[in-house]
């Protein structure tokens, strides 16, 4: 007879967990259990089930227990919901939540999988009816039903992260005006501020009206039935719905009572293998924390994709072939009104908040594809890399097209410890539609290199210091709008006006982009001006400057 | 005085260097002759411009020449063709195509960019009215001219590669008819057959006549105007027009004529620094050859993007400032009708020609992302590994979204020496517009990693050997068709009937695409049978099947 291996929760990383181990275990007898209605289904698809973008309920199940039964001869109980562990005596306390009794179920092996709940601050109204989570099946046809229901006209969504802005979409997509509430300045809280203001700009041109830089204090009753959102500033934001997306808290409370030991993040603490401090209990998800592979620091992140991976290696372990979880690099994108917003590993505020000085960042602005073929889009992008190593530490991305693809080069790029000379040498896929002959990665990494070699020294914006500012664009573009203080001789006449320039204070060189700056710059160098590129160009600065960044 | 550096060809490789050099050298002279009446200009462009779908011949202009010059204070010599090189007395003989008149140039840094020609056999016809190359704007010009003039009806492309399947769309988006004829057995012969099956059916669609695995004999007058493309074969293919597009050779006779070695391919031969046998003379580009960085071979890889790689290296090292070219992977990528075709590092039949035996292949099917959101679309995927270390040596990749991204990805894993375990746990992008939480670049790395580590083996349709075929899909989908000789084991009934099957022999399974095969594999191994999974399922069979690979 093979091991009793329990599962609590079927969602990603048990339902991962609970198929890896059959395939590895015959013997093995497995039984999943989620207090909920459905295990495995598609968390991350909940917001266009909302939307109407996924119109039929059933697509959102990835796989049935009739799947499991059949395919992987796999127990799962819905519905049911794990009180207890007994360590000792290695058995948990299951309550049928249908028959509402309790039995006690023995296993060798324990995983836990319980996920991440919502967070729901105690405040005042908060049970108000029309303020909704969106985290299972039932919450999203909760929310769809209130909006057949009632038709609602605005919305407020609380928390302008991944799931906030996908709810944003897809209330708008229904009709609804849509007001996001954030309490951070910006939305999308993983990005650095300037990268984020390019996604509100795009919010704010598809009519979401963004609150930001205040919190949520209270909700009341509004008159003719609908809601008030009360911020700490005391704005009161009118709301026939409202959405909380403020981010999930581990769900703990099992592995607390159970004597196991968290993590400095509150998240259940695992090993290399995802065991936790008891031999016999694995944890995997949103629960556990888990090791960033840049800053070494302990995270919880709640992803899918990590979630999967943890419930393969957790079965792996538990058949005796344990291998160590790399950790995680946050690779994330979402999609909101045809824009792309992607990002992985660090960013510039999450290394100085984890103490590391020793990077640099590039911005560019390139097309999306080779701009001699019709429709070529701009991306926005950000690159971060350790100086003066040039390791690559992360990337962030905004654009129309081919935004996630360039980051997915980035996010295996860093996993196998680029640098940015590898980005700058790398061969990526070339024809119009597609690419460039240099490509954006191509181009992140030679703006890098040419830093790093000392070719094109990065100013900032927001690190000026008394530099003078030079406006290399040509005088049209100056008179469209320049940065204060700024002196133009366009790159065209660079070589016959350079005398014109002062010696004795460093130049900070900008055009659109940075293209004719770094230009510019190297000849400035070459002529023995202290010269310096700014990173980004007058596109950067803008962005900059809009998020308080740009002190010109 | 700073150095006088002549740049032979100011296309991709030519036109980057003048640029790179600038940017690191000031005081330089640098002049750029091309016998052509445009430098840098979209090579790559030019079958969207005959098929109109670039409008604006300007725009196939990537820099002008005064925009070299007011820049760059780098002269453009067009319609100047370089004669011979006196490396003895450092001149090039120039001749003048306008005036009709030459002299002699000095040089201290001579570099080599003249590119490549179109092959035009000399068969019998082949300077009638009619048939094109398609190399340079002009080449372009006289298509679009032709097609004005002559309205024609039909076309025939010769040659099957990118800018033959290029060329046969843009010639169908003018509403001509196209016939392909190719040489091979198969389209784009970079690909592994099975997979250019996948595009042939795609061509196939959208009404293109494939003529394949039939040579160019000769050309002749047809009556009423038109041609004959006649085959080896002695078939007669009535075309209006024709393109050939049968492979550029490297134009090689200045660099051979002055004496300088060509390379085992037939390209100049280049040192890592892009630095041909004299040190005063470097060469780059399309007549150049380069090292395959996975097999080491000596390539002629006419693609832009290492063109200009090596032209910003040719740069840096008449600089000082040398670094290795790091070689080639050959990715590359062609749209058709929609479907995208991408491709990086080693095909299968390049390694069997390479006399490397030690690689396995894995084919798969995924969505390009998760099957819960609508319009999730397939990828046809094969992924090379080395044998046993599971070093990604090359992949191949259609379908008509996130294709290349993909390939991209999977580039820049082997430029950085990364095996299948490595793709198996990359964390790439996950939203369900754009991914799944296994990846297919995940997913590719999981099933190798599962064969390396005996988990499950694979088989393959080519590779039988009396093994007996066990098919696990539902009956209604056998019933639908199937591989003669198969048993019909559905997964669903599998635990219940497995002793039905025989022990005397190997078990080889399949489903549609791979998924339940696996599923059926491990449950197989566990009961004690030799049991081994058909990677790619019944799509892999069909297409193997179809270019005469699946023996069954």
């Amino acid at each position: 007879m093979g091991k009793r291996v329990l599962i609590v929760g079927g969602v990603a990383g048990g339902a991962s967990c609970a198929a890896r181990l059959r395939r590895l275990d015959e013997s093995a007898e497995i039984v999943v259990f989620d207090r909920g209605p459905y295990a495995s289904f598609a968390n991350c698809g909940l917001p266009y089930f909302v939307g109407d973008v996924i119109t039929d309920q059933k697509k959102l199940v990835v796989a049935s227990s009739e799947l499991f039964r059949d395919r992987f001869d796999i127990e799962i109980r819905t519905r049911h919901e794990v009180l207890a562990v007994d360590r000792v005596r290695r058995t948990i306390r299951v309550r049928d939540l249908e028959a509402g009794t309790d039995r006690d179920e023995a296993y060798d092996a324990l995983v836990l999988s319980p996920g991440a709940a919502p967070i729901r601050p105690p405040l005042p109204g908060i049970d108000l009816p029309g303020i909704f989570a969106v985290r299972t099946i039932p919450d999203s046809v909760r929310i769809r039903k209130w909006i057949e229901d009632r038709a609602p006209k605005q919305a407020v969504v609380v928390g302008g992260g991944f799931i906030g802005l996908e709810m944003a979409e897809n209330l708008a997509h229904r009709g609804i005006a849509v007001t996001v509430l954030e309490k951070l300045p910006q939305v999308m809280p993983p990005l650095d501020p300037e990268v984020g203001q390019v996604v509100a700009e795009h919010l704010r041109a598809h009519g979401v009206a963004l609150h930001l830089g205040d919190g949520l204090a209270s909700f009341a009753s509004a008159d003719g039935g609908g809601l008030a959102v009360v911020t700490e500033s005391g704005a009161r934001l009118p709301a026939d719905l409202v959405i909380l997306s403020i981010g999930v808290r581990p769900e703990t409370q099992l592995a607390h009572d159970a004597g196991l030991p968290l993590g400095q993040r509150g998240g259940i603490a695992v090993d290399a293998e995802m065991r936790t401090a008891d031999p016999h209990v694995w944890a995997v998800g949103d629960a556990v924390e888990v090791r960033d592979v840049l800053t070494g620091q302990e995270l919880i992140v709640p992803l899918a994709g990590p979630a999967n991976r943890q419930g393969r290696l957790a079965a792996e372990s538990i058949a005796g072939r344990g291998r160590p979880f790399r950790g995680v690099q946050a690779t994330a994108v979402v999609g909101v009104f045809g824009l792309t917003v992607a990002c992985t590993g660090a960013s510039e505020k999450g290394l100085r908040r984890a103490g590391v000085a020793a990077f640099e960042r590039v911005y560019l602005h390139p097309g999306q594809h080779a701009g001699y073929y019709p429709g070529a889009k701009p991306i926005q992008l950000k690159l971060i890399f350790g100086v003066p190593d040039g390791r690559v530490l992360g990337a962030q991305a905004v654009g129309l097209e081919g935004v996630e693809k360039r980051i997915d080069v980035i996010a295996m790029a860093i996993q196998m410890g680029a640098t940015v000379r590898d980005l700058a040498e790398a061969e990526l896929c070339y024809a119009p539609q597609f690419g460039a002959a240099k490509d954006p990665v191509n181009l992140a990494g030679m703006i890098a290199v040419n830093h790093l070699d000392g070719l094109m020294p990065l100013a900032y914006w927001d690190a000026l210091a008394g530099a003078q500012l030079l406006d290399v664009r040509e005088p049209d573009e100056f008179a469209a709008g320049h940065v204060a203080g700024a002196i133009n001789v366009p790159l065209s006449q660079l070589r016959a006006r350079f005398a014109e320039l002062p010696r004795d204070r460093r130049l900070a060189v900008y055009c659109a982009a940075g293209q004719r700056g770094y230009y510019a710059t190297r000849f400035l160098l070459q002529k023995g001006y202290d010269a310096a590129n700014l990173s980004g160009g007058y596109t950067t600065y803008r962005a900059l400057h809009e998020v308080g960044l740009a002190p010109v």
